[in-house]
């Protein structure tokens, strides 16, 4: 391997090394088990500092592009392997495209940033653990547990939170529910029926159409590009604000701390004020730092975290969980208590084992991977849209946002989409209030294979084009 | 086998029958795997009319004391299965007093009406249709399911309840979800806010609590010997009746087909008027004809049916159901649909093929047989009690209540029996309004063993005595 560095060329130098590398990789010049140089013989032969090899490695590392083996360094990993190259048969999931190779141009190629990738599913993990469970099971198992959930995942589960979310709990106050739609029935029942909310505009839709059916009265908030604008709130008249901050919904924006604060402190002004914190999709983020969950930075015990494992592991994992602040925990234990958990034990355990033994752990990071070069690549299909199109969103998640710099109605991108067998999502869809048409559009990428992302890419470059 | 009739002694032909045969096999005279005569062989022998010894042998077989045996004839059964001699150890649940044998002093006896037998469990199959349906599973099961529950589990529900309850309906009136409280929530939400709710006095606390979390006005309603008092419904102003007609808790009062008919007629006089239907534990009934569902009589759509898998199967099993009438299932589908399935899809499968392949009738005809013994043997032993109390809801159901006839309280009976190391419930425990100390007490047995029983009721009886 050799290369050329160009001190002053475009990017630093540590992107440098690393894009020449993955460029190799991808070309086939670096082929799959080959050794690469010691990050010290690198840096020593290209004259830079090593922890600048040692970067560029670790990105490479974190993004599948080549693999560590202990004691031994760093090779080059088989392509093959990556998620748009041709994906083995078999378990490929309804809810993917990646079941219609060679892409026909029949099928139509559906952008949902619903969707998420089930071909990564450790299905062997899973029926393994299961066959242990029931096999250590006594009828204890098959027995009605604790309305909360059973003590030992809910730990599993604070621990998890505090780790990779920095959430602050104890196991105490984490309910398991199957699902966030029940959890949030539950939280009703919680929070009683006087509660006035606000929501972001656009927000997840379903969100609000639950809130909708609890006939909470429903305020609508604008952002900005830092998210909720939370100096409307005051005049709002709310007791509870539902937000997104690590990655709102649809449009990509990460909450700063400055605007968390400003959002916590209204809570703190007065009593009865809670924050709902819904953290779908906190798992996957691939550029800047981890940002941490709302509720660690909440010192007034105002903060209500939702989570789940249905984007990180399965839909049909029925498992989700709120954290509730001290004061609400009171209550719930007072008055809702005897509502019977929703998760048999049976999956509860399943789902603690997966937990505890590393291997959720290990198939975040497998996922990550794999969405982290969905994502690139979408991102390098994208480069000749930016002409016409701004785009947000990008940091993390599996959708990212278009937006029609000359200001085509969304309507227009989605049924010029259509006609070429393509699903894209009007930004719309997601706005709540009397919503004018607006210029942009979802692209998830989730459930998509590298491959029908590249055909529908090309689609939408018929589609749109002038 | 000889045995003398005597056409003018005590009880009809065929109890004679029953009974001398039962009481030969219970005292080991007639040995398990013995061959009994055949039923044309003894009638002759007996000169009694062929259809009485069938009979009296039916009776034996629902019981257990007897088995057929295709093609060969009646063989006595071994009474070493029957659950009240000792149980195997490993598989007794928490929730059972059959861990602790044998029974010292120190041991509390638990009468819990909630209980039930968790030894019966069928672990080997639910193990069985769980590796089958995880080694068939495709990503598909893992994904997002139907918001009802998959369609085949419905149609499975549908079937079962139409043969066994005879409870009409098309799959898509049938809702699937994890647990009564989670179906009592979404019901909520279909029913709306302004929903005035009677009930019966006494009734099942649990339900109770939760309308009460609705913030549901409850009207409570007496009961005589048929039920809950319609006549009275009218004066209450109420648009919702939540009712067991088949078995009514605590008080285990079946509610006979002209009571029925007068909650049909109150339900179809006003429109938006609907009966709740609990139908907790019709699986087990152990004397008379069995009783259909009240929803089986209705003619007007008024009827919402609740059911489950806890009692029947296992309490993990985290599987109850609605059935709509169409007048609210298309409420639902318009203003509920989107609410996701709590059970996940997996679980679904397991049990879909747990009852398709008639795993679930073999497993209620073995229960039915365990707690029907258990029913019988605490029966016998509270002969010595009914010169002291009255004995009612005997007919089926897991518990029985005993009334003093002296009007001892409640409180006092429960207080002695706790002295004795034994627990009792109190039927003010399930009334609603400010209770009247009643004289009267439940007695779960579904729970408990065979030794534990009679255990039990020897320290009652020390309790108790004057």
């Amino acid at each position: 391997m050799t290369f050329q560095l160009h001190p002053e060329g475009s990017g630093c130098l540590y992107e440098q090394i690393y894009e020449h590398i993955r460029k190799e990789i991808k070309e086939g010049k670096l082929l799959a088990g080959e050794r690469l140089p010691s990050t010290r013989a690198l840096a020593e032969y290209l004259q830079v500092a090593r922890s600048t090899v040692d970067y560029a490695y670790g990105q490479l590392l974190s993004e599948g592009y080549i693999e560590s083996r202990p004691c031994k360094g760093y090779y080059a990993c088989a392509l093959e392997e990556m998620p748009w190259t041709e994906e083995p048969g078999g378990e490929t999931g309804a809810q993917t495209q990646s079941g219609v190779p060679p892409l026909s141009g029949e099928g139509v190629i559906d952008f949902s940033p619903y969707d998420i990738d089930m071909t990564g599913f450790p299905f062997s993990v899973w029926k393994k653990i299961t066959k242990h469970i029931l096999t250590c099971a006594n009828s204890d198992l098959f027995a009605r547990g604790e309305a909360q959930g059973d003590y030992g995942l809910r730990l599993t589960i604070s621990r998890y939170l505090h780790s990779s979310r920095g959430v602050n709990c104890r196991p105490e106050q984490v309910i398991v529910g199957a699902g966030n739609d029940y959890l949030l029935l539950l939280l009703e029942k919680i929070l009683g029926r006087h509660v006035r909310i606000a929501m972001e505009n656009p927000t997840y839709k379903r969100s609000y159409r639950i809130f909708q059916s609890f006939s909470y009265p429903i305020s609508t908030v604008d952002m900005d590009e830092w998210g909720m604008r939370a100096d409307r709130l005051e005049r709002e008249n709310v007791s509870a604000v539902y937000v997104m901050p690590s990655h709102q919904f649809p449009t990509g924006t990460v909450m700063p701390i400055g605007r968390r604060m400003e959002l916590l402190r209204w809570a703190a002004r007065e009593p009865e004020r809670y924050l709902i914190e819904d953290d779908y999709d906190s798992e996957f983020r691939f550029r800047g730092k981890p940002i941490p969950a709302l509720q660690a930075s909440d010192r007034h015990g105002r903060v209500i975290y939702l989570g789940t494992f249905s984007k990180a592991i399965a839909p049909a994992i029925r498992v989700s969980f709120l954290v509730l602040p001290e004061s609400l925990l009171e209550k719930y234990l007072r008055e809702c208590g005897f509502y019977s958990c929703t998760v048999s034990r049976i999956d509860q355990s399943i789902l603690d084992e997966f937990i505890r033994e590393g291997y959720f752990e290990r198939h975040l990071n497998k996922m990550r991977k794999i969405y982290r070069a969905k994502h690139e690549l979408l991102l390098n299909l994208l480069q000749p849209f930016r002409e016409e199109f701004d785009i947000s969103g990008e940091n993390a998640g599996l959708h990212l946002v278009l937006t029609s710099r000359g200001g085509s109605a969304e309507r227009e991108l989605v049924r010029r989409a259509a006609e070429q067998g393509v699903r894209v999502y009007g930004l719309s869809e997601s706005m709540v209030e009397e919503a004018p048409d607006s210029a942009s559009v979802l692209l998830g990428f989730g459930g998509l294979s590298g491959a029908a992302i590249q055909e529908g890419m090309e689609r939408l470059g018929q589609a749109w084009k002038q």
